[in-house]
């Protein structure tokens, strides 16, 4: 860990690749930035350059893309699009790429950089969400490491350090309920795109928060802990914990049980992904048992937040419906959050997708791509219908 | 793991020794038992004879020894008195010793076993209390474990698998308050026997349990900590959790918390013990979060509870410090349990010993068993002036 790793960052400007900025800072010289890659905040992404000072830069808008290069003072390379992404993603030294791309665009950069063996620091679900199977076979295949910067994944991986896999009982992933957590399921038609932004304790970018209120989120980390920990479905339950201190539980075949808990601040499973399996020192604020005197659970109704049970059914068929109810979930999210559907219906597109369209038991990359793509459009469709 | 291990269990009639052999005979062919040494309690000790065939019994008691021996018809070794313990402690085929001994007569023979590399599983928490220093070193130097059997201590074994000791930032032993947590220092004087017998939330014997109850218990438990982990006395902290579902804690350099947790059951760490580092397979009843749903936590008050705070000051006077207080603490214990000193009076006795006996900075072990002697008549004349 003494010798400096080179990184690139898949998202640089988003909530997550600020939080990894952040923390490559505060670890001074470990690691070296080598590209930044961003959707179109080009205003954030000049102050990233001129601190870490990357070998390149790639801005996926093409208008943001000339809007840079015909104004920045960088000299490094700047790459574009789809194709400049999985440049940087693959770049030969890589040492660890931090993925933070938002929703199925996740996939295939990681996928190009596990075929040259380069660990992952995984923001992006979706990527083992919709492709779990071809993720997880090549990484193996490559020696290279998945690992998970999400609270509940990162709380689960350091609960299993030094432990036998086969003493797993079932692991507990903890979720807070979300802005929706009391409200009635007869209300949930009127939930507006403002309050269900409004996440009681984590700040995030507004997808994921939106699917924090439906527990979508809850449920895709599901089926990324399937490939991730190699667990059988009905060793995956989940559990309300408001609070979001405990981020996550083993029980093991004793029945003890470890947590891993603290305050609910992105940068410890960053840090722990950066550092892994080290938990290097930081002064993010600790966790005061005083203030934070009381932590409470609940069951999960899994009756009134259908976007998790979608994800459980999803799981059981396996093949490319987790891919379908992702995809269909991104677009009734955005559809949300365009105000074109209510919040109660994004159950509903989800479902209508997963028993409408044709699922394959074992799809390669292209057909998902491909299902991802129809799974879009159908989902669309549906809602201009 | 596959191949049978040779255990021998000291005080096999107690509360944690009846609990071991719950759990020995839950793990079917793994164990067999060497020796079982017991103090009085021959009625108990023929059915675990009969269950578990040992090679040898020992009973200290020179009376009941003499009475089992009249009319057993066990066939094996029946052995008396301290040097028969010893002799069943170092026994060549023992693979592991559980010492469930109470006080300070649990020292010499785990010393008398670790002198021949045997692993111990230490319930008896005065051995490191009292002769840490000594101990350690020789479990070091022999290369034999020791591992805890206390739920607080085997919590933070479980937390600190496969991570870097260097990368704890402290540990943090939970406290269930005891039966007098809410109890005000000024009604101390009043506590009777009875009420400081009913602990809340563990099954123990009455010692531990009026340890508990003054606190005195954690104090051990911060000493033991001490030695078994080789941390300072500022990383090690307490912390009130009158539920006790959390086992204890471990805080790590970047603010992580680990958290071992589970219904209050002995067996658990027991067992853990016995096939560490595995979680093998029990039906031991789960921890049920809907049953506890709402996790507390509180401050400890060192005002209030002064036998914890007497612990962390004979912990920073080191040498002999601790095992003063221990044997002070024993005979004011028993002396409350047979109701000739008040409750609030156990902590004065315990500060007037460690406050008027020499302090020996590096003592031998025979200096530790004569300032063990000696505290206790100390002890027992301050109480009978």
């Amino acid at each position: 860990m003494s010798k400096t790793r080179k990184i690139s960052i898949l998202g640089s400007t988003g909530s997550i690749g600020i939080q990894t900025l952040d923390v490559i800072e505060k670890l001074g010289d470990m690691f070296k930035i080598n590209y930044l890659t961003i959707n179109t905040r080009i205003d954030l992404l000049e102050p990233q350059i001129l601190k870490f000072n990357p070998k390149g830069v790639v801005i996926t808008d093409e208008k943001k893309y000339k809007e840079f290069k015909s104004t920045t003072s960088f000299k490094g390379k700047i790459l574009s699009g789809e194709e400049g992404v999985i440049e940087a993603a693959c770049d030969d030294t890589n040492d660890l790429l931090l993925t933070a791309l938002v929703g199925f665009a996740g996939v295939i950069p990681t996928y190009h950089a596990l075929q040259k063996g380069i660990d992952i620091a995984l923001a992006n679900k979706e990527t083992l969400v919709s492709a779990g199977s071809i993720i997880t076979k090549l990484a193996n295949e490559k020696n290279a490491k998945i690992l998970a910067v999400d609270s509940e994944h990162s709380a689960i991986l350091q609960c299993l350090i030094g432990e036998d896999h086969n003493d797993i009982e079932k692991i507990i992933l903890t979720a807070s309920g979300g802005p929706c957590r009391t409200t009635l399921k007869s209300e949930f038609a009127k939930i507006t795109v403002e309050s269900a932004l409004k996440h009681p304790n984590w700040s995030m970018g507004n997808k994921i928060t939106i699917d924090s209120a439906t527990m979508m989120n809850k449920g895709l980390e599901v089926i990324e802990a399937f490939w991730l920990f190699g667990l059988r479905i009905d060793q995956i339950e989940t559990i309300i914990h408001p609070q979001s201190i405990i981020h996550s539980m083993v029980q093991f075949n004793d029945g003890s049980i470890k947590a891993q808990m603290g305050l609910p601040d992105m940068r410890v499973p960053i840090s722990y992904a950066l550092t892994y399996p080290k938990h290097s020192k930081f002064d993010f604020p600790r966790m005061d048992f005083e203030k934070f005197s009381t932590l409470t659970f609940e069951k999960t109704d899994l009756d009134k937040f259908e976007c998790l049970q979608l994800a459980y059914i999803a799981l059981k068929i396996g093949g490319t419906a987790p891919a379908i109810i992702n995809a269909a979930n991104e677009i009734a999210v955005q559809e949300f959050l365009n105000k074109n559907i209510s919040f109660d219906k994004i159950s509903y597109f989800i479902s209508k997708a997963l028993n409408t369209l044709e699922i394959i038991e074992n799809p390669s990359l292209d057909e998902l791509i491909d299902i991802d793509k129809l799974t879009r459009i159908f989902t669309l469709n549906e809602i201009k219908k």
